[in-house]
């Protein structure tokens, strides 16, 4: 059977999202075509007014309302730390761990020369200005451990360094809880380098 | 860290979604907030507008645009067969099969004491009104094989037979492709129970 229009229409708009694919878009399309109007038009507004009032923060790049992010905005955060991440997303996710005090700054990117995206396509150079003032005693570089993320850490520990700054990479080892015959080649090689004197 | 407020409006909002949870729900998020104006427009316009736009068919309860739905409508579905359905999206599932060439009536819903769901409750009396007039000549119960299921379907042919129209329940035993050892013991019951000779 052809869905009908309406139907089908939410289930190309659904999975354009990132892991929807087209059974879990259908899953979703029918079940929103079956709940009460109110429920789906707060569904839609939090999307779209949502969207609308999300920006950058003019600082570090992170999703904000106002013009400088929650983080940024405080002044307790400026501690001389700077942690460098891929995505917005990568920042909460540190921030979930409730440790590190200091502040972000989100590149919206990593190095892929392979995908024509170079250091003028992510936020390196607001990185280098931030640098200047000389309040920044560490950059802490957090990119993924994959291709992309590890050139971009290297590219940019060659940039920071000279200015005599302290560079950090995050460590990269055995996941918590993972047993070694599960863990891939990468990870383990990863471990053993990163080993460290008890 | 808090999300910042339409970040968390949209988490809450997608976590409305069946089988959407609150990570899923925040990565989702995440990455509508980063996405085109345009793009986030366009989702949330397909799932109001697609919303606003579907009804229930007026005669089998289907999803329909028009006061009959696509296969109600059609005369050379109209072939004395009935299947019996929960919900819109098992019609869905019936007619990726290609093989099925009657009609069809959606419960809404199966009969399901313990949550105070009767008869009264689900599409049971329209079923019974479409059977009056002596057009249809079999009823197959194509309800899930649930004990909510196999309740409703235990109930309709208690209800229908009398009238003398066959009725009929899909069969049920091992799905194809799943190996002896991998089924559940109730499957590969209905599975024996069901055995026919070859």
């Amino acid at each position: 059977m052809e869905q009908i229009e309406p139907i089908s229409r939410m289930i190309n708009a659904l999975s354009r999202l990132p892991g929807i694919g087209q059974k879990t878009a259908a899953r979703l399309a029918y079940h929103i075509a079956g709940m009460p109007l109110d429920d789906v038009r707060d569904i839609a507004a939090a999307l779209w007014q949502g969207r609308k009032a999300v920006r950058y923060c003019a600082v570090c790049g992170n999703y904000s309302v106002d013009e400088l992010c929650s983080i940024c905005s405080r002044t307790e955060r400026h501690n001389g730390q700077i942690c460098v991440v891929r995505d917005p997303k990568d920042v909460n996710a540190m921030e979930r761990m409730h440790d590190y005090q200091g502040l972000y700054h989100v590149l919206h990117g990593t190095l892929s020369p392979m995908d024509g995206v170079g250091p003028k396509d992510i936020r390196i150079q607001e990185l280098m200005d931030r640098l200047q003032d000389g309040s920044i005693h560490e950059v802490i570089l957090a990119t993924n451990p994959d291709i992309e993320g590890e050139a971009t850490a290297a590219y940019l520990a060659r940039m920071i360094k000279p200015m005599g700054i302290t560079v950090t990479r995050i460590a990269h080892g055995l996941p918590i809880g993972l047993d070694l015959e599960y863990a891939d080649e990468v990870t383990l090689s990863k471990a053993m380098s990163g080993r460290h004197e008890m």
